[in-house]
């Protein structure tokens, strides 16, 4: 096998591997909110309220935690903007914009495949039972 | 705004709204077991016992619900050989493996930014509490 920089063999971290940090960097990536909060971050900064109505359905707890662990992973930026009252914008570093381009070419697969999906599903259901 | 056909926002799907199918197939994709069970079958078709040794910590319940729901959104295909013992093989079908080349591309992007997350938590935690 021809071993290049390119190969991702190359990589100390796998997300096969059960005890590796890649499998909790990458579930907070994909996880429920932490997809959605990253997509909504790529156009631009966002204060957190505007965040909570572009992710429709998130918490104000659950954006909160989805927010430190993004940061805590170094692909979101908290900036607290010294005025009165306080105002906080989140937005992503460049290695969350890196992650966060990956992540909106999967999201756009899985939207355009949806006709597929939703016909998929309508043959499985109808299969007569074992 | 110059609209193509490549551009997502002429799809009838988005993951940003609450009650759009396109998020639960994404949360197939890209669930805890989901992603890594697509991302073993990416190579080729796999046994049920060969898919468990290749996701490291999967429960045997866990893996049988994780393709069950692949399989309904046609991601997979499951083929049982008429052998005795019978024989159950999984692989991809075109559009998983669609789907799967995009989720791939991010894990990639995911280990490959390890040695940068582990940095941004260490400076993450060192700070000062305020």
């Amino acid at each position: 096998m021809t071993v290049t920089t390119q190969d991702h063999d190359d990589l100390p971290y796998s997300v096969f591997a059960k005890a590796c940090p890649s499998r909790g960097t990458l579930e907070h990536v994909t996880g429920r909110w932490g997809g959605l909060t990253l997509g909504a971050l790529y156009e631009g900064s966002l204060r957190f309220n505007e965040l909570r109505r572009h992710v429709d359905g998130v918490s104000e707890k659950m954006l909160s935690q989805t927010l430190h662990a993004l940061e805590r992973d170094g692909l979101v930026h908290r900036e607290a903007q010294p005025t009165n009252p306080p105002r906080v914008d989140y937005r992503l570093t460049p290695l969350g914009h890196q992650v966060t381009e990956r992540l909106l070419a999967l999201i756009h697969c899985v939207e355009g495949s949806m006709d597929q999906v939703l016909a998929a599903r309508e043959a499985y259901d109808a299969r007569p039972l074992p």
